[in-house]
């Protein structure tokens, strides 16, 4: 490695680490041979923490088992333990026991108690959870953690992804210098109320449980809830957020304090990039979409009409080839259950050029034109209700061969 | 043709014949060459109709002039005028201009009102609908009118439908055999709230609008209700039963009549039988799928629980590559929303042979032995709630490679 490369692999290093946790990733064999499969992130003594669940009514063991220990342990958890190939979802009580075990053995290994260990799984449904594999693993697992390995461990996460989604936020409270990275996993099975989807974010503020809670919630609403690449959900969906404290800061309870503030503005743009990544990397995806609606009665009723175009298969296959049917957007629109909904008065946009108005095609449409825009990766598409305030943002991806593909082929 | 072909033939066109009812089907070159596009189901003066539309917001222009014009002429249309190639959807007021223009003329060459004539549209969204070529092609349309030609006409309907879906049924009350016929098209679109859907049905049996009504409701909500193909609905749905009384029995207007049972069995059995004929001409549809879902606490959430699997793409990939992938139904029962589900209480069967319960793969579960059993291309899916004593049906079709292509091409 040359100078100039080896200064910018330690800036990356730099730009990810978190003072009080260090993190490792180990073949554990799993499913696969030859992958990371097994992530550890550790936390120093006193970090608090607050997790998002999914809402899915069949829970997966390790969720059940989490939600248990982080309030067993007072939200100051110390270990997350982290699996894929192996979702240990549908496996009944055998699974909450295998969950159980693995953190009680992480524990002994380290000293801790086992409430203090967080497991999260994501991988094939219905299969037991190979524990003992976990377990042979677990000090090589320890004995491998560092402050620096962030890529590594946002690489051994992954499923079906193809990239790993990292990133780090550097925010400046009263001369401190603070930071949050957070990684996640996703690329299927992704919708609002989340999917299996995983994302651990830290930052080496201090802030307590309950503040922690507060700002998650809202992070996590204005972003992993408002993306989808299929409408499924997962029982395995987890988004938790750590604060070692290690900075040496005040401690922060207080929303509306200096710290909070540029914590939360650090967490909310962090975490917009690690959902839209995931959307950039949804099974099949050759489209971003941001679906933009406007103009509506509620915010309510603005997340229909876009949740209900995003969902549309019809539109994310027309998405995909590039077609302007813009007539597929209206079709989607008219059955998102608004009331009295003055179709009229709704206006449709692809990128800001106006492709529909008056129920009918835009007057100004050109379809060469707007199929050029529809070539681009990236697409904005915007519906004008025309009959309030309200707005709302959801990010999609369109419907390939090779979203039919993965899933036909898959086992989740 | 050979005498016992000859037979089949007439045999064939009988069992489709209603008294009082013509039918025509032409090429008037609405959009594709060579093909039927413009038909003609003319009724004898007398007849009554009742009909049901999409509840798409977005409604295409035929569908408004269609309830109009039923309005006005009382419920006693004398002509259907379909045309395929063109929705006339998202025209505006063009497009409703068009719809009227078409029966007008219609009407005038037929000497009737215009409001006798009900227009339906099915095909492309957002294109004005050529009148000239409908109205030239009238003539021709009247002078083909004869009772036989029902497979015409049902050929004549098609979009990317691979097959006309036509059926008959005799009903016998005191002693008089009345006929039933009916067809439809639709493959895409389709969902709860029916689709780019389009059936007509009608009797030679004498029924009031009000009992037709009654009578088409409940039919149609067991029915094209229960049907999905990719959760999307259309802006020209339309289902329209008519009575010519031609068969000369007494005018019925009693549910509780032996007339209106015995017509009611026929009807709803012939709209289930189009529907479900519907799914199995799904788009890129290589499984027919029917989803029973019982022990529910109302027929509300069973219908939740059956759509909600019905519609997830990944149950649909799973379906496609013959994937018996329990995991992904027990994730998509477990995000339908039900309140206080206990998980460990519902089972899931395919084909009776059960494979999950307790929240878990079944413990008789033979892997080989249920693959086996999703090669065929009928499936049973059971989901037993364990609750309640409600249930429902829903039938749906697989996702496959070919859905995918036909609406990357199809500009619908």
């Amino acid at each position: 490695m040359n100078d100039s490369k080896k200064d910018a692999a330690e800036a990356a290093v730099a730009q990810h680490s978190v003072p009080g946790v260090t993190v490792a990733a180990v073949e554990a064999g799993i499913r696969y041979a030859d992958r990371s499969d097994l992530v550890a992130l550790s936390f120093d003594e006193g970090t608090t923490a607050a997790a998002v669940f999914t809402r899915n009514a069949f829970c997966a063991a390790p969720v059940t088992v989490a939600r248990e220990h982080l309030l067993a342990c007072d939200f100051m958890p110390r270990l997350l333990l982290i699996n894929t190939g192996n979702a240990n979802a549908g496996t009944g009580e055998r699974g909450l026991l295998a969950a159980r075990h693995c953190c009680e053995e992480a524990a002994a290994v380290l000293g801790l108690d086992g409430s203090e260990v967080l497991p999260f799984s994501t991988g094939v449904i219905g299969e037991d959870l190979p524990t003992d594999r976990i377990v042979s693993a677990l000090p090589k697992l320890f004995a491998a953690r560092s402050p620096a390995d962030w890529e590594k461990a946002a690489l051994g996460i992954m499923t079906t992804d193809t990239r790993p989604k990292l990133g780090s936020r550097h925010f400046v409270v009263d001369g401190r210098t603070y930071v949050l990275s957070g990684m996640a996993k996703g690329a299927g099975m992704l919708r609002p109320d989340m999917a299996t989807m995983l994302a651990f974010l830290t930052t080496d503020a201090a802030v307590t449980p309950d503040l922690l809670d507060t700002l998650l919630r809202r992070a996590v609403e204005m972003s992993f809830h408002r993306i989808t690449v299929d409408g499924d959900t997962s029982t395995n969906d987890a988004v938790l957020l750590a604060a070692t404290g290690a900075h040496g800061g005040p401690l922060c309870d207080d929303v509306d304090s200096e710290l909070a503030k540029g914590f939360a503005a650090a967490l909310e743009s962090l975490c917009l990039e690690l959902a839209q990544g995931l959307v950039r990397d949804g099974e099949g995806a050759s489209k971003f979409v941001e679906i933009r609606v406007s103009g509506g009665r509620d915010e309510a009723e603005c997340l229909d009409v876009a949740f209900t175009i995003a969902h549309s298969p019809l539109v994310k296959t027309a998405l995909f080839a590039g077609d302007p049917n813009w007539g597929r957007l209206l079709a989607a629109i008219g059955r998102a259950g608004l009331v009295d909904l003055d179709v009229t008065g709704v206006r449709i946009f692809i990128n800001n050029l106006i492709i529909a108005e008056n129920g009918a095609r835009a007057v100004d449409y050109v379809e060469s034109e707007v199929a050029e825009l529809m070539r681009g990766e990236d697409l904005q598409l915007g519906i004008e209700l025309g009959r309030g305030d309200a707005r709302a943002r959801v990010w999609t991806s369109d419907f390939s061969y090779d979203y039919v593909r993965i899933n036909a082929e898959y086992r989740s």
